[in-house]
């Protein structure tokens, strides 16, 4: 790195979502991204034109499915029937974070599976490889039946805390529900460092929930990992049950910083000192804050996307 | 009509587009509107909640894709997973207005045939069945594998020109573009009036377009049909040139009232007397005027689904 | 051009339909046609043999399903399986001319979409991209779900008419339908000529249809456009139409001579000067007329052939 | 038997192989042949025109794919659609001749295996099930996803000679070649006789091939029995090989009488006695002969019909 | 319950997995079991035969895919496609324990995901639709197209220890390992308990790894809760660890008692006083002990078998 | 011969059925067979373990599925399922014993075709072909609609024949059932002598089968040739007959070794004097006999990998 992919059959093509990615990892390629527009008609149809011919190339459209997650899908699809039809040899979509990724399973009655819909949208429309980041579950590989490269930001998010110097033992992982100790496991084995839950739970009816935290944090320097942070209210009142407990300093960290609705004003009130999050997700001026540090994965993505152009391994990628 | 469809198997549900328009088909068919809501997350995302059971039932389900059309749509897409997934026997999808059928061929190099990718997705989602009115072209019933109704909204339209007694003598229907003239000649018919074409063209290079009329307009009562009003600059300037030519009166019709942009403020200032559209698109109110007169396709839509659920011929509606 | 393919992994095979054209889109690629030979055995099955091993070549099927249309479909649809079987590493179908395109929508109940149908059956025999001339509605592109390479044959016909050298204000172009108004604009961009339709109707009920004219003719030079010419009957009673209203001269073109039935005498008997055609239908000696001269295709298959086999843009062929 | 199935939701329709066979079926079940016409346009395109509302039958299409075997295929393909399309809830077709079973393999290089292609076309066409009766290979049934239900006139035929109350002894039954002893032990079985084969074979290089008789026929009646009797070859010499051998006297029989090319001639010239056929494939006029009988496999075809109409076991009908 | 279908068109069969529950099942359905036989052949191919006609039938095939896994999987198979072929209405597999659940993700380079091939199998062989319960991730729901009812064990588990009248203060749900705590949480709602994790890490390189205790269960009654216990290690050596840090008691359930190997031997040295587990997996012999209890899931197999026959919510059995 | 293949894209993995044929293929092609590992878990299930990078690499993955047929057929699938979701280029599945080969058809009601469903199942699984050996019936070629090798020991197993220097009046080739004539005679034609079938009949009700031999064998060296042998009886039985019918020795082959349950010992004690078979299915030390001779089949299929991978003619093999 940094590669000379100018003048190959390899392509790569942004879309509305987080252009400023796509740019990073094709400067990074050594390429400019492909000429296209995405374009909205009068009444709000989506209007593709795709400026050089890309007949026998190897495309891969970078698109994140974030907010507005209707139309960055719609955008993606059509893309894919344009790029299909405009005979490349391979159509690579490229999903920093695939949204719609929380609606993975049946919960309660009639409730459709979006996560698996959008997978059989996408090769549908004619897409051959999926590049992903972090999916919600990582069973949602298996609702492809195309290929799929699934990339970690655990190691980014984990050599930044390292890089803060703290002892193993000063140090907490901490899951802010029950579905996420695998993942907050994951990070703890980076760090040398032990783990514990927080558990909501209602200690009888008609009483409020409480804040239950399963382990030892007392004293201690707390990192609260998810993948996804949405509104943040599980995390930030996670935060503040940490420290109400005695942790000593809260950190919070993620992929995927989705940070809707009042998700900033709650961060910035709680007691998390710092939120380290990527930049899968293009964060408007709105949403940023002094508090929240993104990381680029950029590095990361363009590194994937030359090793599957040159078949390569893309799983020693994180040996 | 009204039919009797209380607690049997046919089930009506409204999806966000056109809520007044499924009510009133559901009134005339004698049911409720199915107990469900399509809610968005605080990131945007779908929320679907069916809240009855639909296991063995023929669901209908009433979307135009009109605008935000990308939200409709998915709505839509998401919404027949959810239904196929509940185990209902047929899904059948009610789209009285069929978005993005303009984009139903390469016009140019790479682009996408939308059109036909929104057919594909419809039927790999689960889709077993579509009714839709007046596609843009007559060839799009052919993009679906799936069974399709198509019905026509020309009846209609002229039912109530001829409520206004003009004599053929009196009438011309106007194609406002060389793509549109079968349709005139459609409505002609019924109305036993002669036609004509007005033929954009530009006479010598770097020469402005010219309004040509091609055909007897002048001293006559005019009626401009499109299938689609979309931002109104077609149809109003053609209805400038019919006027500058001799024309009485300009009437003006379409199928589906898209109204995008700057459309109701140029049919205001045309000399279009009246704009006759139907309810396929719900018009907020800012697209309201005085000179649209909206008709409705309700009883058009509850006989054909009425002839679908108990397997009668749908092509005798329009004998 | 001509090309140099010999020796390479392009391979061009002619079936029984029009020999003389794939042929002659071989000496221009500078190949020799495939050996193979399609037989019938007594029984009239269809017996194919390939008589060179296609392993891992790009192999081009030259085949119009013109009359006799079922046997030259099933002529195809078998090579290509054979084709497919025998480890081609594409199988690209050759259509000049594909029959059956005017099936194409349900105009009455309970009709087949035949267009539709045989876009599926070559999917399903293995064909993985398909080039067209002129397909009948362009709507026909979104019936494939494989790639597909339109070609227009408006640009030959056109010049051939420059090549008389009239002065735009003696021409007027005459769609002989109101279905084929567009492609006369088309011609009459290029021609810088108007344009009028032909518009037959009946002026009351029990009254014999008439032939009406929308637009000026008065003294001009005709150019009668259509894609298909089958019996000939709309073509020269349009020609007689126009005669009768004034019109100088009157010539025909299209670019497929179906020319069934008493088209040929029709045309011979017709005010028509000259009909102008494309080789994309193969004419036997009964249906040659001094009337009808055919124009060869051949250059801008081999062209669209090359640009396919070398990843080259099929569009900039039309710029 | 007969049926009555009037006014029920069966609708049995004839195209054009094989009208008479189609007509004594829809009597022997109670109902009329739907109401339907296929006819050809004057450039021979197939024109089908369904006269009645299908919605919700259960459909059944009754074509020979015999010569003209592609007109008679396409017309099967087109028919499916159309019927699909309106909306019938099931749709069969019964075959009682399938043509291109003998291409069933790759016998030799890049050869296509035809029999499994038009299993592919009809399964996209549409056909939900097939009936057929004795397919050339019995592995023929795996070429279909869809239902398949395989009868067997091997009974009928047994049972005419049967009738002839020849002694076990006197008889013997022989396969014309190697390929077809399996079923001429299944007729052996039903008349209690032995078997014998001919096995043509070249007894060294350059020398003509000889009618070798493995088995003892002399002062025998000898039935030889293929599936299919095409040039009538085969079997003619068959019989003279008998007779030279000492054969008392030689019957013929087949299910499906393709008779083509020098059959006739051949037969009538040949000491075969008498050659019984069935119906599954109408005879015209100039292939009747004094030596053919034909025998009805109506009975059979409506007694399968009914029993898939109603849900009950096909196979009991071979026990 | 019980319910009475005999006569109907309601047909169950079981494969060779787990016939006393299959049998349980009938019973309860009021029906015998469908009459068929899976045998092997000399070589050990599977040798299906259904023994009564099933045209037109709801068939629902019982079949775990336990040990030995691919016999039982290759059974069900085969049985799919005889039943499909049988011309059922619809095939309905009951898969009370689905084999290979736990490779459903990439973990590893060049993993299969074998619990998404095992989806594709079972749709491609026929089936329409799976019940399966307690899956292993409840996103497998999402690996299938095809209908799928997803039925749990855990309000049959919680009800046998609410039968033993402990206080919630008593009590703790405690999760072997940091991927099963949801399935803790949710057991511990049902028992009003807190939770606990037993996370097992290494504390330093080269260290043995330690049962860390994350939760407060000293002087409680612990139940362990997992979905599958396999070789009972990780189960026992919790067991062991929770004893270590002064538990009172050690209780251990799951919905699939595997027990693989060491399991039984490991169980019953370990200090668990009783293991709860269903009867989704039939044990032999070998595998029964005095501490292994074992719940039926045939009245809640039954149930939801009814109400899909019947088209009725099978989610509302879980309200 | 041999190949130099090492450091090329072509790569070469066995699974468990024949490991001595994938190496001796190995060797011949001058490669190592890939890193790969199919173990079992405690529980039965197989776990696959490949430990090289395959990306963009053609893999021929080598397994009879022979006994255990269902273990050895699952490997395959498994094993298919891992190599495309590892990106390779093409899965190419080389079964030189295809199992379930003779459940090609439903011979009896509701029978399964599982040699179809084993076909669908590859193809499921993503093999993009497949490479067989005498397949049972070569109809099961068009089960495939992926692509197909299909290669004959006929021509090794008659080679050895030839090398004994019998002159051909000496010999004759039997079949020994109704169903193995056509392979009885291709053995014939390159031997240049006669062919025999054994007919198994019962004269009468109630009376004993008795083999009856058509054709003559007296004082001959005779060749039994079936593609599979099971077993055994059907062969022994034979060559007991045609020992009391007078021939002078008996000799047998077959492609498939199968030589199950009695087989062994059947052979042994029969007057067989030589069983040829080749080394498609391996044989273990209690399948072995001094009567039994392998002849190895890995030069064919090293020459047919070698051919397929370098796109050159596979039919020439057998000229």
């Amino acid at each position: 790195m940094p590669y000379q992919y100018a003048n190959s059959s390899l392509k790569i093509f942004s879309l509305n979502s987080n252009y400023p990615l796509a740019q990073e990892i094709a400067e990074l390629m050594g390429v400019e991204l492909g000429k296209s527009s995405v374009k909205h008609f009068s009444d709000g149809e989506v209007q593709i034109s795709i400026e050089e011919s890309i007949r026998g190339c190897d495309v891969f459209i970078v698109q994140s499915t974030s907010a507005p997650v209707n139309e960055h899908l719609m955008e993606l699809l059509i893309m894919v029937d344009a790029v299909k039809r405009a005979s490349a040899r391979t159509v690579n979509v490229v999903i920093p974070y695939y949204g719609y990724a929380r609606q993975d399973r049946k919960a309660k009655a009639r409730e459709p599976i979006t996560a698996k819909l959008v997978a059989n949208l996408l090769e549908t429309a004619g897409a051959t490889r999926v590049i992903v980041l972090d999916l919600h579950a990582p069973q949602i590989q298996g609702f492809f039946d195309i290929l799929i490269d699934h990339l970690m930001a655990v190691p980014l998010l984990s050599d930044y805390f390292l890089s803060k110097n703290y002892s193993p033992e000063e140090l907490v992982v901490v899951s802010p529900d029950h579905g996420g100790v695998t993942r907050a496991r994951k990070m703890a084995e980076r760090l040398k460092a032990p783990i514990a839950i927080i558990d909501k739970r209602r200690p009888k009816p008609n009483v409020a929930e409480v804040m239950n935290i399963v382990g030892n944090i007392e004293g201690k320097v707390c990192i609260l990992i998810d993948d996804i942070i949405d509104t943040a209210g599980t995390i930030t009142l996670g935060a503040n049950a940490l420290k109400e407990n005695g942790a000593k300093e809260v950190y919070a960290c993620c992929s995927h910083p989705v940070l809707s609705g009042p998700a900033i004003e709650r961060i910035e009130n709680s007691p998390i000192k710092e939120l380290i999050v990527t930049n899968t997700i293009q964060l408007p001026d709105e949403k940023r804050s002094p508090k929240v540090k993104q990381l680029s994965v950029a590095n990361l993505m363009a590194e994937a996307i030359s090793r599957v152009y040159e078949n390569k391994s893309v799983s020693t990628l994180f040996d």
